[in-house]
């Protein structure tokens, strides 16, 4: 059961360029920065109704996020989709011939566990299901 | 004041797939189906928390979303922000820098007047605001 959008994930070349741009456009501040390791990217955050937005710089121009960029340049990257319980949800999406990018939970930004979905299996939008880690 | 993500746009080649391919992911059906003429494209809208998604389809091979799918193909158009005067958005928002597409609302789908900022100066993200017809 898909319980509404977490977060909409946008690649940025410059994240402290970006963080003003998207306060202007929000008229709120980023309220966390974060960096993900494992995934060579530093995060940001935006409050905005119920849902997030995530910026996302590459740290390392071998990172998905890198060549994100470097073949489609800056723009949304991926929606995230909240989840109670991931493992069920893989399962059953599996089942429904939806193709996983990773069947196994890793960790994410914002005390997450997460999957994505291949995009060829999704009308071209990359989908990242989450769990909040509790 | 921008309040929330109104909805996400996702554009696709073949709707009737695409509303099959949402419904598996999302768990619920397609709530409405609506053609918006002056922008010759066909929509399906899902409920998802308090978001939607918005499936678009084009209707005319020179329309906006025909040319989008020729040049990037499927996936992820615009987001959408829901303002509660749009008027006074777009005088703040050129004040900030950023460049409008169209000024002057004109009528969207889902009783909304609608604006788009141009993905240049957002970057890269095609950006709707949206204004509730009360």
């Amino acid at each position: 059961m898909v319980n509404k959008i977490e977060h909409i994930g946008i690649a940025v070349k410059n994240i402290d360029d970006a963080n003003v741009l998207f306060e202007k456009l929000l008229g709120v501040p980023s309220y966390k920065t974060e960096t993900v390791e494992t995934e060579s990217v530093v995060t940001s955050f935006f409050q905005t109704g119920t849902n997030k937005i995530e910026l996302l710089m590459a740290t390392d121009p071998e990172s998905p996020i890198a060549k994100f960029l470097e073949k489609k340049g800056e723009g949304i990257h991926h929606i995230a989709f909240d989840v109670d319980d991931i493992e069920t949800e893989v399962i059953r999406l599996k089942k429904e011939g939806f193709v996983l990018i990773n069947e196994h939970p890793r960790p994410g930004a914002d005390n997450k566990i997460v999957v994505f979905l291949h995009p060829k299996s999704t009308n071209g939008v990359l989908i990242e299901l989450c769990q909040e880690i509790t």
